[in-house]
C-alpha cells in the first residue's frame, strides 16, 4: 500500500517529505519502506538528517542503494560521515568505484574534485563519428547521463568537447576534431566549487572536463550539480547576511537552531552596548531635552536601512563578479552621491517634522544635519566594508551586516546627540 | 588591434566589460568594434544598458547579430524594448523565426512561454534508433544545443524524452520507446518561470518540453536558461529583503539608484516615526530616569536582529518549498521556543549588565523582562509575517523586513518603557 503511494514520487520529493515529518514518523516510515529505498533519496536528503536515515536502513538495503549512485553522489553522501560509517559504505562498492570515490575524497572540501563524477566518456583526437558511435555501442557501463564526448590527446589531456547532438547529426566519416564546440572550459581539480558554478552560469556550460595538476582528465562536472552549488552559495549569502549560521536547515531542532543564532545575537549585543555607550556620553542633554530620546532612533534606523541597501547590492555584485577593481571607485562615488541625495531629502522631511512636533527650529536643524551625515556614512560603509573584507579574503556576506549597522548606529547617535549638546546646552 | 584583443573573450565576458566601463567609453568601444559584434553579447547584456547599445549599433550589424540567436534569446532581447525597436528587430528575422518569436511574446511575461526556445527536435513514437539518426543527419537546421529527442504522439503531444547518450549507445533497430528516461516533466506554457527553475533544480532536469493548452508540444526549455532564472530569483529575494528595488543593477546611474532606494527609505521613515510615537508616550519616565534612553535601543536592536534571523530562514524555506502547510506549525513552535531560550539568555546578561552599570536592580529586572518579551515576539513575527504574506499571494521577501522590524521596535520600546514607568514612576 505504502509502496504504491510512493511509487510515482521522484526521489527528491520523497527526500523532502522525509525532511518535513518529525523524527519519530521518519523512522517508522523508513522501516516500512526499507525494501524499496532508492540511493537517489539518500543523496537528495539534507545533511542534518541523512546520518540518522543511514543508521536506520538495513545494511543490505543501504549497500544496494549506494551501488547504483554515480561517484559524485557517493562522495557527497559520505564526505560528512564519520570514519566508521564512511568505510562501511566504501566496502560495499565495487573496487573501481571505491578507488574513484577515495581519490575524490583526497581533494579539498568544496573543490571541483569533490563535485566531479569520475565516469567520463572520452575519445582520442583522431577518431571519426563512426568510431565514436561504435565505441559507445560496445561499452556497457556508460554514465547515467552525459552530454559531451571529451576529446583527449595521447597524454589524456582534454582538447575539446563534442556535443552529442552534433555528433549524431554528422555522417560516420566526419572527424570528431571538426565538430568541437566553441566554448570549452577546462576546470582544475582544486578550483573552489563556487567558482565552478559561476563559470557554468556565465558561459552556459552543460558539462566541463576536470583535470589534475599534470592536466590529465580525471572527471567531468555536469550543470545540474553546478546549479545545485549556485543555489547553496545563494543560501549561504542570504543566511550569512542575516546573521544565521549557513548550516541552518529547516529540519534542525530547537537546540541546533539556538546554537546557530545565539552567537550572532551575542555579537549584536556587544555592538548595541557600544552604541549605548555613545548615548551615555550625552545623558545631560537628554535629561534637559527629552525630545532627543524620542527622535534619536529615527536617525539610527534610517542610517541602518540605507547602509543595508548599499551593502546588499555590494555583496550581490561581488558574488556575480560585477563589482571589480575596474569599477569600484565609480560605484563608491555613486554610493556617496546617492547617500547625499537621499540624506538631503530625508533631512528636509525630518527637519520640518521635528519643527512642528516639538516646535523647535534648532531641533529641526540638528536632526536634518545628523540625517545627511549618517546617510552619507551609511553609503560609504555599505560599499566599503564588503569590498575591504573581500580584499582580505573574508566572505563579504559574513560579517558586513553587523559592521555596517554598528557604524551607522554609532555615527547616528554621535552626530545627532553631539550636535544637539553643542547647540542646545 | 582591438579585434585581436577581444577575439579570445567569451561574449558573456565582453558584455560584462561593457557593463563595467562608463557610458562614454562604452559608445566609443561599440563604434570601434561594430563589425565583429556578436548576437550573444547582446543577449548577455544587462537590460539597463542593452537599449543604448542596440541604438548605437549599425542597423546591418544589429540584423546579423540577431539572426544568429535562438528564438528564446531573441524573445529575451526584445521583450522590454519599445514597440518601434521591437518591430525593427522582428523585421530582419526570417519569416519562420519571426512567427516563433511573435508567438512567444503572446505568453505572459516571466512565463515558460517566454523562456522556451521554439527549435525542438522531435520524433514519432514508433521510430527506432536508426530512423532517428538518419533524420538528424538529413536535417540541416538543428538547434545549436539539444540534449534530448522529444517523442510525440500523432497529436504532437510529448510522451517521453530520449537522452542522446542512450540513443547513441543503442543499436539501430532498438525502438526509441524502450529508451525513454524515468524522469519526464512536461511544462505548461503559462507556468511562471520561477516554478520552472524550481523543477529543474529539484529533479535535475536538463531539458523539458513545453506544451500549450491543448497539450501540444510548442517548445523546449534548457537547463542553462533555468539556471539563469534561479540566479535572478535569488537576486530578487536578496534585494527585496534589503529594501532595494529588484531591478537594481550595478550599471545604474545615480538618479536611477536614488529612485530605487528612496521609496523604501520613506517607508522605513514612517515606521521609525511610529516607534518614536511609542517613545513619546513615555517622556516623563525618560526625563526622570535618563538611563532608560541609554538602554532602550539595545532591546529594540536585539529584537530586530532575532526577527531578521527567523524571517530570512522563513523566506528562504518558502522559496525552496521546504516550508509547507505540513510543517509550518512545527516551525512556528520551534521559533517560539528559540525566541524564549535566546530571550532568557540575553535577559540574564543584560539584567546583570544594567544592574552593575546603573546600580539599579529594578532596571535590571525591567530590561530582562522586556528582552524576553521582544525576542519571543521577534521569533513569531519572523515566521508569521512571511507565511501570511505568502498565503495572500504577496512575495514574502517583498515587505516582510519592514513589517518585522516595525513590530520588534514598537514592542521593544513599549515593553521596556511601559514596564519601567509601571515600576519606576
Ligand atoms: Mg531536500
Ligand atoms: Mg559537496
Ligand atoms: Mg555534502
Ligand atoms: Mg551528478
Ligand atoms: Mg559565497
Ligand atoms: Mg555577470
Ligand atoms: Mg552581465
Ligand atoms: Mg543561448
Ligand atoms: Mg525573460
Ligand atoms: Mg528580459
Ligand atoms: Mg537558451
Ligand atoms: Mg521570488
Ligand atoms: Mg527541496
Amino acid at each position: 500500500k505504502l509502496v504504491e503511494l510512493m511509487e510515482p514520487l521522484h526521489p527528491a520529493d520523497i527526500a523532502d517529505m522525509l525532511e518535513q515529518i518529525n523524527a519519530f514518523d521518519r523512522m517508522r516510515l523508513i522501516k516500512l519502506y526499507d525494501k524499496e529505498f532508492d540511493g537517489e533519496i539518500l543523496s537528495e536528503l539534507d545533511e542534518s538528517i541523512r546520518e540518522d536515515v543511514i543508521l536506520a536502513l538495513h545494511p543490505e538495503v543501504l549497500a544496494d542503494a549506494v551501488r547504483e549512485l554515480d561517484s559524485d553522489d557517493v562522495v557527497d553522501l559520505i564526505e560528512d560521515l564519520d570514519a566508521a560509517q564512511q568505510s562501511a559504505i566504501l566496502e560495499v562498492l565495487e573496487d573501481s568505484d571505491r578507488v574513484a570515490v577515495e581519490q575524490s575524497l583526497t581533494y579539498p572540501e568544496y573543490s571541483a574534485g569533490r563535485l566531479m563524477q569520475r565516469e567520463v566518456v572520452m575519445a582520442p583526437e583522431h577518431w571519426n563519428v563512426g568510431e565514436a558511435i561504435d565505441y559507445l555501442r560496445a561499452t556497457d557501463d556508460l554514465p547515467e547521463q552525459f552530454y559531451h564526448i571529451v576529446m583527449v590527446d595521447p597524454k589524456l589531456r582534454p582538447v575539446g568537447n563534442v556535443a552529442l547532438g552534433r555528433l549524431m547529426a554528422s555522417r560516420r566519416e566526419i572527424l570528431l576534431r571538426s565538430l568541437i564546440e566553441d566554448t570549452f572550459h577546462v576546470i582544475p581539480v582544486t578550483r573552489p566549487e563556487a567558482e565552478v558554478a559561476y563559470a557554468f552560469n556565465q558561459y552556459h556550460l552543460i558539462s566541463a572536463p576536470v583535470v589534475d595538476e599534470s592536466e590529465r582528465l580525471v572527471g567531468v562536472i555536469t550543470i545540474d550539480d553546478a546549479m545545485n552549488v549556485l543555489d547553496e552559495e545563494h543560501e549561504e549569502d542570504i543566511l550569512r547576511l542575516a546573521g544565521v549560521g549557513e548550516e541552518s536547515r529547516l529540519s534542525d531542532n530547537t537546540l541546533e537552531t539556538v546554537k546557530q543564532r545565539l552567537p550572532w545575537l551575542a555579537v549584536n549585543l556587544l555592538t548595541a552596548v557600544l552604541a549605548s555607550l555613545v548615548i551615555a556620553q550625552f545623558e545631560d542633554v537628554i535629561g534637559a531635552v527629552v525630545a532627543l530620546a524620542v527622535l534619536m532612533p529615527i536617525v539610527a534606523s534610517m542610517g541602518g536601512n540605507a547602509g543595508t541597501q548599499a551593502l546588499t547590492v555590494a555583496v550581490r555584485s561581488l558574488a556575480t563578479r560585477d563589482l571589480t577593481s575596474s569599477n569600484v571607485w565609480r560605484i563608491i562615488g555613486r554610493e556617496l552621491t546617492v547617500g547625499l541625495v537621499n540624506g538631503v531629502c530625508f533631512a528636509v522631511v525630518m527637519g520640518v517634522l521635528a519643527l512642528f512636533w516639538f516646535g523647535s527650529p534648532v531641533l529641526g536643524v540638528v536632526i536634518a544635519s545628523a540625517m545627511v551625515i549618517n546617510l552619507v556614512v551609511a553609503g560609504l560603509a555599505g560599499i566599503g566594508v564588503p569590498v575591504v573584507l573581500e580584499r582580505f579574503g573574508v566572505d563579504p556576506a559574513l560579517a558586513s551586516g553587523t559592521f555596517v549597522t554598528t557604524v551607522t548606529d554609532v555615527v547616528g547617535f554621535f552626530a545627532f546627540l553631539g550636535l544637539a549638546s553643542a547647540v542646545l546646552l
